[in-house]
């Protein structure tokens, strides 16, 4: 098998990162920029990283999906509050891929996006990468990678069954590794989507709510009991599903948060920077699966509420009034 | 009968307003003031009033409660924050009252405060007094009242039953209707504590929780749900205490506030001049009470848990950083 081609979908902290490790250790990387593929194309791609910085000087930077060559896997690594986009992007790089339908790979937050994907893509293998990563970028082809990296791999079925552990998942999995970014496989995504949730809605959620980092949040007796409850309800929406969160794995998520740096989760960063929060990926698509089963999260419904309220002045236009 | 004689303990935006309405309408008025006592003593109280602008130049303010006369009635205007100093202040007030012990009335927010004082002050007839109104100290001696002023009074029994209109909430509504306060008597105090809760939870609660003003809270969609359940939750847990509060006043107090002309609510004039919050009195003692029956109120819960978080960073000394 020849080295996978990959196009990749969005240059920022996320894709310019993973899409920059893949073209330095050896892939053909297509990239699909908006208004920095000029720049891209000119100056190549530059990410300073915790792990060792570097450039890549000859970069294939595109305005236009439908320029794309064909290629083996499409990661998409937009914010989730972009894939309007993908209805359109997605049909115009699968026309170029006719002859073998590329792997359709989601490094995005939130549940029940590969579901919605599907529809787009017919005929091609989706994975969900579930990315642990503090990356943004800072500027046309710059990113700064600050810590961490996992890709928990795993891919989608249309019933939200475990798919085990597919060629797919050890295909992305293997390169990932060989680019230097360490990877898990996992056999039920439906799963391990949930398990980032229990995650992501206290620590993305309460960190905008409250405008507080995750040390403080874990600090203070009232927060970290908030954090408790919001992911007690989160495990409670994945066993309506079937899915099975144990105890352990919640006060290790504790633990190791307390352990990490302090930390502005990337939805403060959003807000921060007045960008669309990902709520309806990570905070209402989960609520809906849960009342579909008839179970109310009661607290992670009214965090919602709040956010909903929060980004809409956030990223109301100024003249409008603030 | 002669007219009322009237302790009022606290000379801020309360106490200074209604006790200077008394005093202008020729009640003896002491007040209990802390440090602006000497500042009152020699300059007097000055009260700039939508319904007319006054200055008492003769104002009896002292800063020991031992040395407040006899008197009729104890106006108790502290946050309940302040609470805690009732109990060397009561005690000490009562002792230079011992032929006829004063009527206590708490024109304070929140639920259950009567039934604490009342251990203070046995043999007291103990009043509650509600008070709907913007009024803000800015100065020593000197209250801004904005808007609003009625108080609603009723008379505190044991076992939390209805007393009827009694002749302490006569007199009392009748000396404030003659210095010119709009008044009601209520037959039963803490229905009428739970009426008011009905506003002050959501209101007061999220106005702090998303920095808002009320007309934003209305305006917005998701922020009005929160209202509405935040709402609908007092409302359970006034009917597990066997009060009922009937959906056309829940939907007639959301009408009324989105008459009223934009408002900061008492809460977050508190918070944003870094003075501790009234959280015990308007939420926690409220959760407590419908987890005495049973009755888990999800969303006040949480936004207690919020607010005690915020109210904790707020309130730190600078020197522990912020």
């Amino acid at each position: 098998m020849s080295a996978t081609s990959y196009a990749v979908i969005g240059t920022g902290g996320v894709g310019g990162y993973y899409g920059g490790l893949l073209q330095r250790a050896g892939h053909v990387v297509d990239f699909l920029a908006r208004s920095d593929a000029d720049f891209i194309e000119k100056n190549g791609l530059r990410v300073e990283s915790k792990f060792g910085d570097f450039h890549l000087p000859g970069v294939r930077a595109h305005r236009d999906a439908g320029a794309l060559p064909p290629c083996d896997v499409v990661l998409v690594t937009l914010k989730t509050t972009q894939n309007q986009a993908l209805a359109q992007l997605l049909p115009s790089i699968l026309s170029t891929n006719r002859s073998k339908p590329p792997i359709i790979a989601l490094l995005q937050n939130g549940l029940g996006i590969e579901a919605t994907i599907a529809h787009l893509v017919p005929g091609c293998v989706i994975v969900g990468g579930l990315c642990f990563l503090c990356s943004n970028k800072v500027g046309p082809g710059h990113v700064r990678h600050l810590d961490y990296g996992l890709v928990t791999f795993a891919e989608h079925r249309a019933n939200g069954a475990a798919a085990g552990v597919t060629d797919a998942v050890n295909r992305l999995a293997q390169d990932f590794e060989h680019a230097g970014v360490a990877t898990r496989r996992a056999e039920d995504l439906v799963q391990a989507r949930w398990q980032k949730l229990v995650w992501n809605v206290p620590f993305n959620g309460l960190s905008v709510a409250l405008d507080a980092m995750t040390d403080e949040l874990l600090r203070d007796e009232h927060a970290r009991r908030l954090v408790k409850e919001l992911m007690s309800e989160v495990v409670a929406g994945a066993s309506a599903w079937g899915k099975t969160i144990d105890s352990t794995f919640v006060d290790r998520l504790i633990e190791d948060t307390e352990r990490m740096r302090p930390y502005a989760t990337s939805m403060k960063l959003d807000y921060d920077a007045h960008r669309p929060l990902e709520i309806e990926a990570i905070f209402a698509a989960p609520l809906r699966a849960a009342s579909e089963k008839g179970r109310r999260l009661a607290c992670m419904e009214m965090l919602t509420r709040q956010l909903q309220f929060l980004d809409s002045r956030n990223t109301r236009p100024s003249w409008q009034g603030r």
